[in-house]
């Protein structure tokens, strides 16, 4: 599951300033987050540290906590506690991440040997479990059951939602909606926890911590579904990354599902004979990537992000304007121009 | 990793009274704590209540939460928290054993399929995990920071248990230290949690928690260290249970680490060849027990686990006699007689 981008490799492009701004905004938070979160990967048990920090020092952005970060901000908070949430919400992305890559069966992530590559799939499995519980001490530290109801809440939607991926895969005739279920389960729902966060530690009323949560949910959408795009655009190879990942492991996105539902029949049967039956020849992705352009299914599961990112940008209009709110907004534009 | 004993089993032996003594102490509550177990694995994606519901209704006669419902009584517990806490002690065993499964590539979990031959690494995976965040959604319902504090540290020590165990296998010349570590995180330090919860409902001194945590912990290590004779023990065979799943997967326990120790230089070759190398041939499962049984590796084991239990034991010395205080005690000697 690629929902992690290389920012930096983004960045090496030179047209993505709405990371740059949001980035220099919460660029000491940041700081102090790394710090935690490498103070709490730590174990005397030695393979955690390095398993973890294979996995936690090699990627991303930063991308969750630092929508923590900013929704905070947003909400003019001005204590420390958004600090070591926002490394909980990293950690329980991260778990996720490493049982991912047991569940896929990938052995790489961002680019590099992933960690069950490298130690294999049991150290992965129990890592993950590790930094799973630390997030939860992590959070218990912090002390506010509200905080723990969102995430324990959150914890367990991933959970359903990765299940109900699996159910997906293979299944040509998976729907829209049940795509949208998986999607929102799997990636929106921590999206939507990591800012809602940002309102309940600077204790706004309900709605600012509603509005946050659905400029969450709306933008993790809009996030995943230009990801599930990459893995079929030649943009993504620009960026060094390989694309086809979801192709071959049989995953059902929405530019499958689109392609399908638009299709004769005698593409279904393409579709079932790569997807569901798994038989895949070479000229096979080359193939797909034809039928989806020839039915506009990328275009138009873009057309689909765009509908969340308007979502998610009107949930902020609540929010004064600030340099923050327009970094918010800005990110929703970055991660949908990643897709061109 | 067999941790868990059919007791059903054993109690068809007829010989095991403590056992029954305990259940029928605690048997109104503990159908309410399967009841709770029961709502709260379901999920609107299928196959999670159908995974969860083939481990958790196939096996085990629920020690752990039966331990905390035992703790509670024993400290004269008048409310109904117990049950739920218990509930969520048994998910965090659960979604540990689901993992188990999938570390030790086990086909067999209690003499039934596991959930991973049945349904495959992945679901196994995912449904621990959604489990475990069940585990969370409880303690959070529950509202107690100390109960959540508790489990959040038991749960992290359990993955660093599993770790270190991982980091023993093969290595025939772990110590007896460092296999001691080892069963204390993975297995003892639930007991431990399990137990310290009765007396934190109760709201009881912090010298009654301690003891009854004290109890948990020992009487977790004497039930791991007679669960790895067990696995040597033609005891286990007349249970309808195989022996030898440690033997086969490389695991050190003490019985290996004893005769490790005690042996000459050809016997460590042979520790060695089987254990580190993995070479196994037909015959070398007896040779490695008739090699413990020469070195009394097997029952010095279980005097060791009698020392743990005689500290358990002494913990309870704190509270004054009473039934169920008979039945805590009595369930240490059904722990150690299990071995012969």
């Amino acid at each position: 599951m690629a929902v992690v981008v290389d920012f930096e490799g983004s960045r090496r492009e030179g047209a993505k300033p709405a990371l740059d701004q949001i980035n220099a905004l919460v660029a000491d938070d940041l700081v102090k987050v790394n710090q935690v979160i490498v103070d709490k990967m730590d174990s005397p048990v030695a393979l955690i540290p390095q398993l973890a920090g294979h996995i936690i020092a090699a990627g991303g952005k930063r991308l969750r906590p630092m929508l923590t970060l900013a929704s905070s901000a947003l909400c003019g908070y001005q204590g420390e506690r958004h600090v070591s949430l926002a490394a909980c919400v990293e950690f329980i992305h991260t778990a996720t991440l490493l049982h991912d890559d047991v569940v896929d069966d990938s052995d790489l992530r961002r680019g590099q040997d992933s960690a069950k590559a490298v130690w294999g799939n049991q150290a992965s499995v129990l890592v993950g479990d590790f930094l799973f519980s630390r997030a939860f001490q992590l959070m218990v530290g912090d002390g506010s059951l509200r905080v723990l109801k969102i995430l324990s809440d959150a914890s367990a939607t991933i959970a359903e939602g990765e299940v109900m991926q699996l159910m997906t895969t293979n299944d040509t005739e998976t729907s829209e909606a049940a795509y949208m279920d998986v999607i929102r389960a799997k990636t929106a729902k921590l999206f939507a926890a990591a800012t809602e966060i940002g309102a309940v530690v600077s204790e706004r009323p309900a709605a600012e911590a509603e509005a946050l949560e659905s400029y969450g949910m709306n933008f993790g959408i809009a996030f995943q579904l230009v990801d599930d795009v990459l893995d079929y655009s030649a943009e993504q190879t620009k960026l060094g990354k390989t694309i086809g990942d979801d192709f071959r492991e049989g995953k059902i996105t929405l530019p499958v599902v689109l392609a399908w539902r638009r299709g004769s029949e005698a593409e279904r049967a393409f579709w079932r004979r790569t997807l569901e039956e798994m038989d895949q020849r070479e000229g096979d992705l080359e193939h797909a990537i034809a039928l989806m352009n020839q039915h506009d299914a990328l275009s138009d599961t873009i057309e689909r992000a765009r509908h969340y990112g308007s979502i998610a940008r009107d949930a902020l209009g609540l929010f004064p304007d600030s340099e923050i709110k327009g970094a918010l907004t800005g990110l929703i534009d970055f991660c949908i121009e990643r897709a061109y």
